[in-house]
C-alpha cells in the first residue's frame, strides 16, 4: 500500500480530539472505553495504521499492537470490547458514524466548503498547491487539484481532471479522463449525495501507465487506488475506489472494475469486461471480452462468459449448443 | 411530470400560426379539419396538454377534452379523424413534419443558428440567461446553457456541461459529465444529422441526487428527462431521452438506460446493465449487474441475465450448467 | 481508403534517408537489400502506397509493382527476400523497429516534444494550423488541433477535443467526446507507456454524421478511422483505431468496435454491443443490443447473443430454456 500525506489533498476543518468526538457522535454512543485523549491526526485502515488516529471496524476484528500506538477504535460489534483496545467507541450506525466524524475533521471535494486555489496556466487551472514536475506536459481545459503530484515526463492530454492524486514519471493520461473522482460508496439504506461516504483517499498511478481517454478513476475511501506500473488501460474504462492492480495489466476499452477488488501482476482483461466488488484475480490471469467476474480467479488462469468460468469449459458450451442447433 | 418553461431554454425562431403551419407542411397534407387559427405557443405531449399548442399523435389515439383547449392535432392516421378533435391535419410523414415544425419553430443547440450568450466566471462558461443560486459551487470548465437552473448547495464539478436542464438543491455532479445533450431520436430510415428530430425537452434532475463522472444523461424530446430525489448514479452510466427515474435509485457504472424507459421508487441496478426502451421497471426492482432487461419489470422483483429473468431462475440455469460440466 | 497529408497533423522531427535508418535500427538487423537511398517523405500500408516510403510488413507478403516506386521494405519474414522488392529490411523485431523508426521520424502527441500553437477563441484553443469552416459553430472548452479540418455547417458542442482529424460537412459531435485520440497499439509483451505503438493516422468523419456525447474515436494507426456519411452514434461509444464504418450505420449507445474491424454501409448496432478486432460486418447487417461479435457476419444478417449467432437461432435458444423452466 502507498502512502501518502491526506492532509496535502484534504485539509482539516479543524482540530478534533477523541473527547470532541464523543460528543459528535453522542446519539450513537453505545460504550465507551478511552484510556488516551488526543487529537485526532489521521485515519488508520486494515492497511496502515497511524499514530494519533482513529480507525472505524465493521464486525468482529482483533488487530493486535494497536496499544503500540494512540489509535481510537470505533465500532458497531460489541465483541470487540473484549479485544485488547485501548480506545474503543461502541456505536449504533457505523456508517452514519463515519459520515459524521469525517465530515467534521476533513474538507473534501464533495463538501460545499472546499477551497479551490487555482492558476490558469497555458489553458489549465492548476493548483497553486500541486507539484508538476517541469518535464511533464498539461494539456488544455485540465484541472489539476491540491495537493497532486505529477512526475517526469508525464503527458497529461486535454480536458483531463485530476485531483486527489498522485501520478509517477512517463505517465499518459488522455483526454476526457477523470482521475480522483469520488468512489460510489453509501450505506444502500441511505441514499442521497448528502449520505455519501466521505472519500478521503486517493489514487496512485505508478510510473510508465497510459490511460485512455474518458476514463474515470475514483480514489480510494482511505486508503489509495492503486494502478500499478506499465499498465496500459483503454479507453472509457471505469475503475472504483479501493482497486489494486498490478503491474503490466492490460485492460481493453469499456471495462468496469468495481471497488475493493485486487488484480494481480500481469493481467490482460477484454473489452467490456465487469468484475464485482471485492474479489481477488491473481497473477498472469486473462479475462476473455464480455466477461462478468464474480469471483476470485486462481494465478495463471484464463476465463470467459458471464459468470466467468474457465474459457475450455465456456467454448465447450458453446460448441455443445451449435451441435443442438442453437 | 415536471413543467417547464420551454421557451426559457428554446428560443422561437419565428411567430407561426396554425394557418402557417399548413404552408409548412403543405408537402405532406393529406386532410385538414380546423376550427381555429392561433399563433404556436407550445408543444403537448401525452403527459402535459398546452393552450394555443400543437401535438404529433402517431397512430391512432382518442385523448378527450382536446376541445377545452386551442389544441391542433398533427396526426399520420385517418382514423383520428373521427374522433372529437376540433383541429386536425393528417399527414403523410409524421416524423418529417415533426422535424419541419420543430426547427421551423424552435432554436436548438442541433441547429447552427443556436445563439449562446456566456460569461466567463471562474474558469466556466455561466450563460447571461442561467439561475445559479449563490450557494451553489461551480468547478472550472464548466458550461452552464441558456435557461439553466441550478438550486441550492448543488457542487458542480470540473469540466461538466450542463444544457436545458433544471437541476435542484444538494445535487453532486461529478467531472466531465453531459447533462441535457441531444437524445438520439430519429426515423431509423433517414439517417444523418440532418434528420435527427429536434429534442426539446429538459432534464430535470430532483433534490439530493449524485451523478457520477464521464455521465451522459439526454434531456427529454419534448417532456422531461427526469431524475428522482436522492437517486445515486455511478460513473459512465447512459441515460436517454425521456426516461422516468424515480427516487432513490441507485445505478452502478456503465449501466445504459435507453429512451422513454420508466423506473420506479428504490430501484437498484448492477453495473453494466442494460434496459431496452420503452419498458416500466416497478418499485423496489433489483437488476443484478450486466442485466439485459427486455420486459417490463414487476414491483419487488430481482432479474438476472440477458434477457433478464428472475434471479432464481438465472441461479438455477448456471447450477444445472456446472453439474453438467459447463 | 481517404487520403490526407500526414505531415500537416505530424511533424517531421528531422529529414531522415534509407541509409540514416539503417543506423537508427542497427541492433535489429538481419539482412539488407538496397537498390535506392532516399529521404523518407511517407509510410505506405496495405491500402495506400507512396513513393520514397517505407512499409512495415508482418509475416510472408508478395505486394506487385513496389518496384514503381521507391519504396522500402522492413520486416520480420525471411520469405519476403525472394519476392520482387527492391529495397528491404529485415529485421528481427518489427514492432520494436516501427515504434523506432517512427519515433525518429515523427513528432506525435505522444512524445513529449509535441508542440501546440494554439489561440484562444471563444473560450476554445484552436490550433493555429487548423482549418474550420467559417459557417461551422465550435463549443466552449474546446480543443481543436494542429491540421484538423472542420467543413460547412458543422456543430461542435462544448468540452469536445479534436486532433488528427478531417471533419467534412454538416457534421455534429457531442460534447465531451474525443476525437482523434491515440489508438490502443502496442506489443503484449512489452508493456508501458513507452513501449506504445506511435500512432500517427487521423480520424475522417463524413458529411452528416451525428457523434454523441462522451465518445472516443481513436486515430488510425498508419491509414484512417472513417466514419462514412449519415453515421447515427450515440453517447458513450468507443471506436478504436483503423475501423472502418461506412454510410448510415447507426450505433447505439455504449457499444464498441475494436481495432480494424470492416463495417458495411446501413448497418444497425443495438446498444452495449461489442465487436472484436480485425472482423468484417456486412452491408445491411442488424446486431441486437449487448451482442459480442467474433466473428465475420455475411450481408443482410441479424445476429444477437454472445458470441453473436443468427437472431432466429438465439431467439430458439432462449425459448427451449423457458420451456425446460429457466
Amino acid at each position: 500500500m502507498k502512502s501518502f500525506k491526506r492532509n496535502s489533498f484534504f485539509l482539516f476543518k479543524k482540530k478534533i480530539s477523541i473527547d470532541n468526538l464523543k460528543s459528535i457522535l453522542k446519539d450513537h454512543l453505545i460504550k465507551i472505553k478511552l484510556k488516551d485523549n488526543f487529537i485526532i491526526k489521521e485515519i488508520s485502515s486494515f492497511n496502515v495504521f497511524h499514530d494519533k488516529s482513529i480507525i472505524f471496524i465493521d464486525g468482529e476484528k482483533n488487530i493486535y499492537n494497536l496499544d503500540k500506538m494512540d489509535i481510537c477504535v470505533i465500532t458497531n460489534n460489541e465483541n470487540n470490547l473484549k479485544f485488547d483496545y485501548p480506545n474503543i467507541f461502541l456505536i449504533k450506525d457505523l456508517n452514519e458514524c463515519y459520515n459524521l466524524t469525517i465530515n467534521s475533521l476533513f474538507i473534501h471535494d464533495d463538501s460545499p466548503s472546499y477551497l479551490d486555489d487555482f492558476k490558469l496556466i497555458n489553458g489549465s487551472h492548476i493548483s497553486k498547491y500541486s507539484f508538476i514536475d517541469s518535464s511533464s506536459k498539461i494539456g488544455r481545459n485540465c484541472v489539476i487539484g491540491r495537493g497532486v503530484k505529477i512526475g517526469k515526463n508525464c503527458i497529461i492530454k486535454d480536458n483531463v481532471t485530476i485531483k486527489n492524486s498522485i501520478i509517477c514519471s512517463n505517465v499518459v493520461i488522455c483526454d476526457n479522463t477523470t482521475i480522483g473522482s469520488t468512489g460510489f460508496g453509501f450505506d444502500f439504506r441511505k441514499r442521497g449525495s448528502l449520505n455519501l461516504n466521505p472519500q478521503i483517499g486517493i489514487v496512485f498511478i505508478d510510473d510508465n501507465c497510459h490511460i485512455g481517454s474518458s476514463c474515470t478513476i475514483d480514489r480510494g475511501k482511505i486508503d489509495c487506488t492503486y494502478i500499478g506500473k506499465n499498465c496500459m488501460i483503454d479507453n472509457l474504462v471505469h475503475i472504483a475506489h479501493n482497486v489494486i492492480l498490478n503491474d503490466n495489466a492490460c485492460i481493453a476499452a469499456q471495462t468496469g472494475i468495481s471497488g475493493s477488488v485486487k488484480i494481480g501482476s500481469n493481467v490482460t482483461i477484454g473489452g467490456q469486461s465487469g468484475l464485482a466488488g471485492h474479489i481477488n484475480i491473481g497473477n498472469n490471469v486473462i479475462i476473455a471480452a464480455k466477461s462478468g467476474v464474480t469471483k476470485n480467479i486462481k494465478d495463471n488462469s484464463t476465463v470467459a462468459g458471464f459468470p466467468a468460468i474457465d474459457i475450455k469449459l465456456w467454448k465447450k458450451n458453446i460448441i455443445r449448443n451449435k451441435k443442438n442447433g442453437y
